[in-house]
Formats: C-alpha cells, sequence, structure tokens
C-alpha cells in the first residue's frame, strides 16, 4: 500500500499579497510526501545540493517518509522563485535555478521499487519513463506533468502517457494537451492517450474526474483567505494518492472518494507559505475538513436519505 | 405554491461562435418561466410593445404559464444584442433598446397577488420594489441584480435587500456588490445586508450556496458544447424556485437540492440559442439530467452509503 514519488526538491522564494518568503522548503515530491503521509508510507527519489538544510525534512522523516532515497549531488539544490498577484492565480515565475536538478538521473533503490503506487511528479518525461522502467508492476501509476513538456516535449510524454493510469493536470495543461477548449471534452482527449482516469484540478473551482467514460465532480474547500497557493496541486495529488492507497479501492467511487482528501490537503497547503498550513494539521484536522467538505458537497444530504431528490 | 415572476420580455439577436440568431424570443421572465414551468405554474408581470409576437409565448401557455399580466403599451417590444466570443464567458453588448420598457410601472393585477414565492428578475430596483410593495405576504421572494444597479442605484438596490430572501447573482456581481474577492467572503457580506440565503452562479463551475451561515457547492452540468449562454442565469433561477415551490422545502437540504433543477434547467439553455434547448426538454429529460447531476456531484454513491468515507 506503500507509494514511490519522484520529483523536485526545492528552496522556494515567494511572495504574494499576504508576504514574502526566502528559500523555504517546497518542491513537488515534498508537498506530495507531506499530504500522503497522512495516509500511508511514503518513499521519496529526489536530488538535493549539498547546501540542503537536511534537518528540514526531520518533520517528514517522523510521519514515516523515507527520505534515503533523496540524493545528495555536488552543487546547490534546485531554486524558484514566483510572485502571485491579487487574483492568486498562476504564478509568475522570477527565476528558475536547475542547479543539481539539470543532471538529475533518478535512480530508484532496490528497496524502493516494489511500492504498489507509483507518483511521477512534474519533471521531464523521459525521466518519468527512466523511473516507471525501474520500478516493479505498481498497481497504480499516477502522473504529472506541465505545459513547458506538453509544448516542449510530445513524443516523450505521449509515449509515457500509453503507461499511466492516472493522468493529473490543471485545467490550462488539460486543454492545451488535448488541443480542446471544453475541460469535459480534454478529459476525453486524453484518456483516449492511454490513461484510464483523468483528474483535471481547477484551482478553487474544484476538480473533476473522467472515469469509464463518465464525469465526476468535487468542488474545492471554500478557503477564505488564499495565503500562498504553491505546491496546491501536489498536495492535492498527495492526498489524492495517499487516501486512494489508504483504502486500497480503486473502483470509480473510491477515486471520487479519494478526491475528497486530495482536495483537503490542497486546502491546508494554500491557507499559509511553504509546508506551513499543510504540517501543522494533525490526522485528526483532515478528517474533520474531509466531513466538513462533504456537507459542502451534499454528501451528508444524500446519505442521509432524507427526502432522496426522486421526483 | 405558485410563482409570480416580474422582469423582462425582449427580443434578442445573439451571435455567438455558433451562428447568429435576431429578433428571438428572450428576457429574464421568459427564460425563468420557461425554466419553472418544469415543477409549478407561474405567472409573468411584464411588458412588451405592439410588434410583439404573442404567439410565440403559446408553448408557455400550454405548459401553465399565465401571460395575462404581460402589458402591451405602444411603441416597440425591448430589444438586446450580444455577441460572446470563444470563451462564452459574459456577452459583449452590442445594443440595449429599452423602448417600452423604458416606462414600465409594474403593476400586479389582484389576481396575481397571492402567490407563495415571488421572483423579481434584474430590473432597476425602484421597480423590484414596487413590485414587493404590492403582493400580499409571499412565503419567499428571490431577487436577481446585476453591476448597472449595483454602480447605480446602490441605496435603493440595499433598501430592496433588507426584504429579500434569496439573492441570486453571478460571481462577479457578488464581488462588486460585497466589495471583496473572494465568493465565500462576499457571500457572507451580502447576507449581513439583508437576504437569509445567497446563491452565487459560477457559470461552468457550478453554484455556491450560503445559508444558516454555512456553505454548500454544486458543480455545473458538464456540457460539452455551450452553443448560447443567453438566458442561463434565468433559466438557472426558475428551475431553483420552480423545484423549491414544488417541495416547499425551505430547509437548507430543501434549497441544496433545488439547487439541481437549477442547474438542469441552464444546461439545456446553454446547448441551443433562445429558448430552443429548454423548450425542447420534458419533464423525463430534466428529471433524468438531475440524476445524472446526483452521480457527477457525488450524491449517488453517497445515498447508497457504500463504505462511507468515515476514516
Amino acid at each position: 500500500m506503500g507509494i514511490l514519488v519522484v520529483g523536485s526538491v526545492a528552496l522556494d522564494t515567494v511572495s504574494t499579497p499576504f508576504g514574502e518568503v526566502r528559500d523555504v522548503l517546497g518542491g513537488s515530491a515534498i508537498y506530495f510526501s507531506c499530504a500522503a503521509s497522512y495516509f500511508t508510507s511514503v518513499r521519496i527519489v529526489a536530488v538535493v545540493g549539498n547546501d540542503f538544510p537536511h534537518e528540514t525534512l526531520d518533520f517528514l522523516r517522523e510521519r514515516g517518509v523515507d527520505t534515503s532515497g533523496i540524493a545528495r549531488a555536488d552543487g546547490e539544490t534546485f531554486r524558484w522563485s514566483g510572485s502571485y498577484g491579487e487574483e492568486m492565480g498562476d504564478a509568475t515565475t522570477l527565476c528558475t535555478l536547475l542547479n543539481v536538478f539539470q543532471n538529475f538521473r533518478p535512480h530508484v533503490p532496490t528497496t524502493h521499487r516494489r511500492e504498489d503506487y507509483l507518483f511521477l511528479a512534474n519533471i521531464d518525461p523521459e525521466l518519468q519513463m527512466s523511473v516507471l522502467d525501474q520500478v516493479e508492476n505498481p498497481r497504480l501509476v499516477i502522473c504529472d506533468t506541465m505545459n513547458f513538456w506538453i509544448n516542449g516535449k510530445r513524443p516523450d510524454l505521449e509515449a509515457l502517457l500509453r503507461r499511466v493510469d492516472v493522468l493529473i493536470v490543471n485545467e490550462t495543461e488539460a486543454k492545451s494537451l488535448a488541443g480542446e477548449s471544453n475541460p469535459v471534452r480534454a478529459a476525453r482527449v486524453i484518456h483516449r492517450m492511454g490513461p484510464s482516469h483523468v483528474v483535471i484540478k481547477m484551482g478553487e473551482h474544484g476538480v473533476l474526474l473522467l472515469g469509464e467514460g463518465k464525469i465526476y465532480r468535487l468542488p474545492a474547500f471554500p478557503v477564505e483567505e488564499v495565503r500562498d497557493p504553491t505546491g496546491a496541486g501536489d498536495a492535492f495529488a498527495g492526498g489524492f494518492v495517499g487516501a486512494l492507497a489508504e483504502s486500497g479501492d480503486l473502483s470509480l467511487e473510491g477515486m471520487h472518494r479519494a478526491l475528497l482528501a486530495g482536495t483537503v490537503t490542497a486546502s491546508f497547503t494554500v491557507e499559509a507559505f511553504s509546508l506551513n498550513g499543510l504540517r501543522d494539521v494533525d490526522r485528526q484536522g483532515v478528517e474533520q475538513r474531509c466531513r466538513e467538505l462533504e456537507e459542502i458537497a451534499g454528501w451528508s444530504w444524500a446519505r442521509n436519505g432524507v427526502g432522496t431528490p426522486r421526483r
């Protein structure tokens, strides 16, 4: 039931209308692992430079995240700097220093190759493929990508997608990948590229799931003060895959339900800078917000079955 | 259980990437009534010019809509012309000819004053207030408005809102009325202006309901080809108020459930020009799509109660 995640470990500098932070812990593998750790065990494969403050990962290790697969390379850690405006939509990237990430060739230790769930965070699809080639028969392969690869490495991405079970992308990426302006049609086109399930993240508007030809939606948790959207997508994926791994229920219903967990871990993430919002909550807090989201989405009425809306 | 609606009857000229129609039936009272007619009886108070082709309302009368309160005035009928781009968001208004609507002073016939539900479509808040003064003790007063009145007639609108139970507005209007950039905070501010319930329409992203301090969401029905968004908001209101009037259930659960009907009548509306999408469906078709939407929203899983997501 464990998860292997391959992605970035970064030091982020972020400014939003609520403030600015410098060289704080970030990266897709970190946000993902922290979110998933509420539900199951996680092993990370990534790389950092010799400037990386390893003690910043102590809190993850305490939660059962195996960081032994994070390689240390000569050079500086991957750094990203971005800025969000009032609308808190996509960040404006101010600076990306790949540093040791430039030559990252993920090596999956033999101890890490038999996890049931594999999450390929947003990295070069060639590297995602090389990881897929190293693992042994995972039960579910989940993958993220971005416009940079959709536009720049489409043949590699398409080859990868044929071997992926669930693609998680945001709405802009989905439309770009599919060449469609409607998200439902985009999901159908992506499904035909390989993934049996397609998850489209729509930020404050929630998430769309396509599976077995059917569409499902879940609203976002209505956060009243978004302070830093960085990492929300990876935290969503972490909660989603974590809940799937915990339940082992890969039916459509199980998938729909796991969206709850992803939505909730993402909501904690955006309420504070860096990992501060997500790491400060406990399992009980996550569960409580899942129940609140069930109420918001109308699941509670439906479950109570009082006067079900049959006309 | 009947509804009284006061609003516009118009002849619309609309162009979208899917085509163009000229002088077709439109107006808030028409879209609203057509949608509500699937659920209950409706009486319209409005005005048309002596150029208005009255037989175009035959289909509404056949559905039990009382059009006897539509006054006929000397002059031409209200005309609106708008154009939608690829993204199908807000229309660009090309031309608004108020014509007989300019001097519209709604008179509610004595036969029309005792309906339980009153929908004040988007007209001058002074006129909305005058209608409210003419009716006798309605069970629920529901109101729509737009930025033109929010900016230009705020004191009148605020006076009206103190006497309204449910305000239905789109996201931009809600933010503008409340002076808030976050829709949840906007709903809370509007609630403090008077309405016990606030419904914020978010187009393809569904709808938000605030009541008793709590937030509820329902996704839009995932229409794959939006051909003409005109009237979607009024059709939503019609389905919503119609379903409330039919069930008589004004609890939060009843309100949440009625959003289903509004969402579905809106979805039929946007699939074709003018009333063509909405008028061609029957009650069975509306019910069928309500059930599909329950599935999309996850209500079906929840109702079946299989492995409810208690962790």
